[in-house]
């Protein structure tokens, strides 16, 4: 069965429990997905991370697209045999990474020109271009090319980027049904900064295209977490109730619980495996530095009751001199452990919207963890 | 049982094929044991370690002392359950990290002073002291501290050294008699450079005052594979047949190969994994090194006979690709591939010696990889 299906099984207030069929496998939603940016999520084998709970995993287009290059990854069987990883791939346009990494950056209505981060070397990144990488790279969830405005950004600007962007769409989604395989979905991107006729401007501008999944982009980008929320409860009452929304780049766990309170179905952020390298980790009282002296001597594990082994079978102490003697293990044992709390986070609002009590949880969750936070300083 | 026991099963020639029982599990011989200086095995999960074949790993005293210190992790445990590995561990005494890695030494009869290489603070390990680290970490087999004289060495200076070295040996065992648990073990070192005379004096001056097993010591410094299989010509010969030898340190394939030959049973080596880190994948047509670009495109695993995932699942291409991205996973999956072909090797020893065709195996082993190192240059 080649379809890509999206079940809303059940909402509880605004939150909303669903389940998405794609022919590499379903994702229970809602989702987080650990961030694979170069063909591995980083310092973690593909099994752990499976093990963790995800579902899917993401992709990222600007990087592949460098290095091996999507060319070379098709040739070698595609990025799911490459990476080893055999469920569902969701990959970005690239878009966000030209304008957040790349240099000497051209926009024009044809696309963005840009030079490599890695090797100086010049590139043209256009919605056609972008789609015919995501194909070559295999991938089952795709992303239309957007333009990403920095913020804050005045209110003209911010118009004249999402008309383009909603042009784009529309090529991005003429090439993803030339080049894409039975299965495959393409999502749009709804743009807008922080103002709301905007965003509505811009889902009702997807929504006539029309894609099976519905992105919130330009989020996460500076504005804090008051106004991602104001943006979220004025954009997601627009969009389909029978498509999967995803909010890209989110975020801290806080984030992700007020996200799904506010109808978020998908997520991805570097944060639990980029935290987990720099010695931070996610616990339900809010987040700790393993490198702290207070940890030299603890022999407690971060959670006994995670079902992973780098959450469970290891001390905090053997975690905190893994970090003092600068051994690889020690960015694995936290990325790993911070996955396993993100998935468990993510069970645990799905099964509090399936029986109903959301709006419980999430409180109960937001005073433990910002009362922890708060006495770590 | 708490007993550590040598079961010496079949020779072919000079080779031995036994079986040690310690408390913690039994050890095939010829072993090789993966080195996990500072209580891991760098760049890899103990699990993974386990699945390799490996039935004993090795720690570092010198490294394990100064961080996190060996009365931190018998506070915490003890060694096994600090780094999540329930099977036999052997540690080293420090003497020859003390020789090759801290700064200010001092060498007395008493035993050796120094400065600690990671923050500069001053330490001094005796015999006794050497012992009661060992202890501390749990250590089920045990080295005597010995002094370890650079190479080349003259002959008077080598003499010196290994009557300090016996009488260490003695002192070890004293304070081992008073701190040890039943089934741990203290093995003594011989040494003596590359002198006969001297190798044999010291092998009857341990042997006068006994252990369950003996090192080889003061090899791989530098003489030359020549060189030490003319010392191991010489000095298995003079050692107890029911006790197992220990070639510390050593080495390349075709080393342990040689070892063997002459009657090792027992070897440690940072070359599987410190090589991995850097790139170089051991094969049965010699080492290669990843990164060259002659890989950029090959599909093909690096051994799709070794039951590692490491070595069956992922292309060449792939890792390749790690290594140029910077990735966590290119370090870990080449040192694991690594630590999967030394076991298999020593796997195929074990079988060849049971077989009775040591010789024929090991001619074979030759010509195929130094054909192979030879083309790759």
């Amino acid at each position: 069965m080649s379809e890509f299906i999206f079940n809303l099984q059940k909402t509880d207030g605004q939150a909303r429990r669903g389940e998405i069929t794609t022919p590499r496998g379903k994702i229970q939603t809602p989702a987080f997905m650990p961030v694979g940016t170069a063909g591995t999520v980083k310092a973690m084998q593909t099994r752990d991370v499976k093990a963790t709970g995800a579902d899917i995993i993401l992709g990222n287009t600007y990087h592949l697209m460098l290095r091996p290059t999507a060319e070379r990854v098709a040739r070698l069987g595609g990025l799911h045999h490459f990476m080893q990883w055999d469920g569902p791939i969701l990959t970005d346009s690239g878009g966000f990474q030209v304008m957040s990494l790349s240099k000497l950056r051209k926009l024009t209505e044809e696309g963005v020109s840009f030079q490599s981060h890695i090797d100086g070397s010049r590139h043209m990144l256009t919605p056609e271009r972008s789609i015919e990488i995501q194909c070559l790279l295999g991938a089952d969830i795709q992303m239309q090319l957007d333009e990403c405005p920095p913020f804050p950004i005045t209110e003209e600007a911010s118009r004249e980027s999402l008309e383009l962007s909603i042009r784009w769409a529309k090529r991005s989604k003429d090439a993803f049904e030339k080049l894409s395989k039975p299965g495959q979905a393409l999502f749009g991107i709804v743009q807008g900064s922080v103002f709301e006729d905007q965003r509505k401007r811009s889902a009702e501008g997807l929504m006539e295209i029309g894609f099976p999944g519905y992105s919130v982009g330009g989020l996460a980008v500076g504005e804090g977490q008051e106004q991602m929320f104001r943006v979220l409860d004025f954009t997601t009452p627009v969009l389909p109730k029978d498509r999967p929304r995803y909010l890209m780049g989110v975020g801290k766990p806080p984030d992700l619980v007020g996200a799904v309170e506010r109808g978020i179905d998908m997520f991805d952020c570097v944060m639990p495996t980029r935290s987990g390298r720099h010695g931070q980790a996610f616990t339900w009282d809010g987040p700790i530095n393993i490198k702290n002296a207070a940890y030299v001597d603890d022999g407690t594990p971060l959670d006994a009751d995670l079902d992973c082994p780098a959450s469970r079978d290891y001390s905090k102490a053997y975690i905190n001199h893994l970090f003092r003697a600068g051994e690889y293990l020690a960015a694995t044992l936290l990325s790993w452990h911070n996955l396993a709390f993100y998935q468990e986070l993510m069970a645990r609002m799905r099964t509090a919207i399936e029986e109903d009590r959301f709006a419980a949880f999430a409180a109960e969750f937001r005073a433990r963890y910002s009362a922890g936070a708060a006495s770590e300083g």
